[in-house]
């Protein structure tokens, strides 16, 4: 396009920048007098940004008996309307809060104004102007129970379709109603969920489960930096096989060939034992090409990862370990108490136990454990999923905790970069820790030799050629070190027990899922 | 493997766990008194998790004048050696700390641990026991410069290769000396630098950028919680074109065709102003395969994103941003003095000049100042690099502030989730945010309404094909909102002058570059 004027402003442009304000702040006492629409009520043009009249907008979390008598603007999903000729209660929810508002036809509340509010559609945005009073009797279908909200204005601000591919309060009903033997009532299934997963993640509980995820990492991270852990961000794309090879989502990097990282492990290690950084940690997604069609299986998930130099002993990095995860559970019912009763209500769960410092148990012991309890298993084998449940059931029944560490793991079931027991290397100085008998968890002290490293490698038959530039980051000096990879959705599906890593992530990806 | 005993340890097996603790403390006491290897130096056995005593390391950073006397184990790496018959001098790094150690023969200190000391590979893992003593006049090449150790014992813990890619204290030299006309000293270049990054990496002023760039993603953290944002994960594999379908990787994901997220744009918007999480921040990597070899593309970098409902005008999210880089700029001087300092000593930079609260001029503003500059700028039209970094030097001179916010981009040249102007639609409410006259964020607010939605995606002629959910998720009822992407190695890079953005990275992805 060719050159322009720009859209004529001829008058402000020469006034100065206080001058300016003044007459924006005119401008919008102006704009606010005057009644927008024509008056009470109706569909708002969309907002692009026409005002700045300081609109405030009070949260529905804050609305309590002290703001009695007190008039302000709500905005807020309307949940649900129902209306009678003279009268309408609509339920208007903000993130886990919801509130009663009701129109009561009057002099200053025209029955047409009742009718319009019943016939905006369920989860439009809407913004309200009320007046607080106090209920008669607690509010029961809200959690906002000792306050009611009259309202005097109500504009749609974003219009919903006028039907809904489920509906949020059936998606919302606590797990004993809908499972009951006898329940009529909808069971709002996953797939239908996850595929409107905008909708779903509405309920207060999915709102909820996700600030518990968001409170995991927080946690994490606060942990972490305390103890001097330094944030690092390793790349995804990675020429050559991630660990291993199998299990690689690959692609055309130009004209290279590239796979996506199956863990940071490569990297944070270099960062930590080769390049002096001593103490990392690093958030990210994870990828694995793997067709598990599980409840506990997702092509891509968050990883929390840590990795430490030690001075002497890998057990230095199961205290850390076992410190974090007090911290995490400690700080998870103190800081977000409100969110687990909300969980709580949809999804019933047991409050995690733990013990303080964390119980550690050897895997020969665990094997042990087993056989006493009549389960197969061999001494030197990886445990299967059926044998981890049983163990953790073992542990609680035995210890009084859903959470340890299961430590010494046989050399052969684990990664070519696990550093073997320097005594009988058969074992390994390695572990994994649990939660509720699912393992959350996998770590070790790792080889920090460039020899012992290659030999590992070829003694699994592991093709070398894309491993190269980590073998040789290890002829450098490079100290000794351990550490470990959480997987975040299962930590937050275990602690809360919801039986469905799908319901501990945002937008889950599983071999049939990619979208939304 | 069949069934198999476990290796014998019968005795210690019937020990309660208080007689164990016990047993194994005097074991630890018993291998601590008694000498390993020879006596005093020597090549350790590989630490394998064989002990465990207790044995404590003191950090170099914390070695001050008023331990004067006290005596401690240290393990550093040896960044260099000068040894004569009688004495050797040994330069110790941990981090961005080094410290002079001193072996003087003696009585105590036989001249064969002298030449010991001295071939010992430069990088080599070492741990030193040690005395602190007072020199005569300060080191001039350590940090540590009122102290100094007397070495008793020197042991080296993980060996380098006797010769080294480059010498770190190559690749720490001052920008200065290197680089001056009459420079004799090696000049080590980005590509060997990057080849063998966790050497390149050891230098301080490295450490330092690295910390740097952990700190910037801490403080937009912190400042983000302060204002009750929630962390989100989008998925990276996405179904369809991320944005435009352009300069996407694309990959086999099972049976479908998927491609890595360029930004997490859509998903971002749908969490925020679709799932009602109001307020949501994602720190994560972000693929773009453009084949741009430039200072400033990566093919994969880090993105600090955040996304915010607004109440009326996207002037919200602005002040957001305003508050964020003040209370990064703020912090990263106070906070990170020391980091910053040591990057000064090699690469020097101006500190960085802020408004407060930021500078924001429109586009139409920046447009006038390049033309009465000279420059060529159509009035609708994106500003391309030469443009941009002038109108930095520009916006320098005249405000007196190497960080402003440009508005009001003309709408032609946004993506097609960018609000337009309410009254003129040639323009749209977009901004970048400038960091010395390059952009290390763009934002704007989004379009919240799914019919002016499909009219932008139609009008820009974009395959809807992969936006279905997307569009659809604004079809149950949205919240107006906004938001912005910074591209973190971006801030590290300008914030620091570092001119290349590879050197805020820390293993780098460019479309030549996959290793390591």
């Amino acid at each position: 396009m060719a050159e322009q004027a720009p859209p004529p402003a001829p008058t402000e442009k020469k006034l100065t920048k206080k001058e300016l304000r003044i007459l924006e702040r005119q401008k919008a006492a102006a704009a606010a007098a005057e009644p927008k629409l024509n008056d009470q009520y109706g569909e708002l043009p969309l907002i692009q940004s026409q005002d700045k009249t300081g609109k405030d907008l009070t949260n529905v979390k804050a609305i309590n008996p002290e703001l009695n008598g007190q008039s302000f603007w709500v905005r807020g999903h309307l949940q649900n309307v129902r209306a009678k000729s003279k009268i309408a209660f609509l339920l208007l929810r903000q993130g886990i809060h919801t509130i009663q508002a009701i129109l009561h036809e009057s002099d200053d509340i025209p029955r047409p104004m009742i009718k319009f509010s019943s016939s905006v559609p369920k989860e439009s945005v809407v913004d309200v102007f009320v007046t607080v009073s106090l209920p008669d009797q607690p509010v029961l279908s809200t959690t906002q129970k000792d306050v009611e909200l009259n309202v005097h204005k109500l504009f749609v601000v974003s219009k919903a379709l006028p039907e809904l591919p489920f509906q949020i309060e059936d998606a919302a009903r606590p797990d004993a109603l809908v499972k009951a033997k006898d329940s009529t009532f909808v069971d709002v299934g996953i797939d239908t969920r996850l595929n409107t997963r905008v909708l779903d993640l509405r309920t207060p509980a999915n709102q909820a489960i996700m600030r518990i995820q968001a409170g995991v990492g927080r946690l994490f991270r606060e942990f972490l930096e305390s103890r001097n852990f330094v944030e690092i961000h390793t790349p995804k794309l990675i020429g050559g096989a991630s660990e291993s090879g199998s299990n690689c989502f690959t692609l055309k990097y130009f004209d290279q060939d590239a796979c996506l990282a199956q863990s940071p492990q490569l990297y944070k290690q270099m960062a930590c034992a080769c390049s002096g950084l001593e103490r990392v940690y690093e958030i990210g997604p994870v990828f694995r090409a793997e067709n598990s069609n599980t409840h506990r299986h997702m092509c891509e998930f968050t990883g929390l990862d840590f990795e430490m130099t030690i001075k002497e002993h890998y057990h230095e990095v199961l205290d850390v370990f076992s410190d974090l995860f007090i911290y995490i559970f400690d700080n998870l019912a103190e800081r977000y108490a409100d969110e687990l009763a909300v969980i709580n209500e949809q999804h019933p769960f047991e409050p995690l136990k733990y013990q303080k410092p964390s119980l550690v148990i050897s895997f020969e012991e665990g094997v042990k454990m087993l056989k006493e309890a009549g389960a197969q298993q061999e001494l030197l084998e990886d445990l299967n999923t059926e044998n981890e449940r049983l163990l953790g059931k073992l542990v609680r029944e035995k210890y009084n905790t859903d959470f340890y560490i299961l430590d010494k793991f046989p050399l052969a079931v684990r990664p070519f970069y696990t550093m073997p027991d320097p005594k009988d290397n058969r074992w390994s100085n390695s572990y994994d820790l649990m939660i509720r008998g699912e393992e959350i968890v996998s770590g070790a002290q790792r080889v920090h030799d460039a020899k012992l490293l290659e030999e590992r490698i070829q003694s699994m038959d592991i093709p070398t050629a894309g491993l190269k530039a980590y073998i040789d980051a290890f002829k450098f000096g490079a100290l000794p070190h351990g550490g470990g990879g959480i997987g975040l959705e299962r930590v937050v599906m275990l602690y809360l027990g919801l039986g469905n890593i799908r319901k501990a992530s945002m937008f889950p990806r599983d071999p049939k899922r990619l979208f939304p």
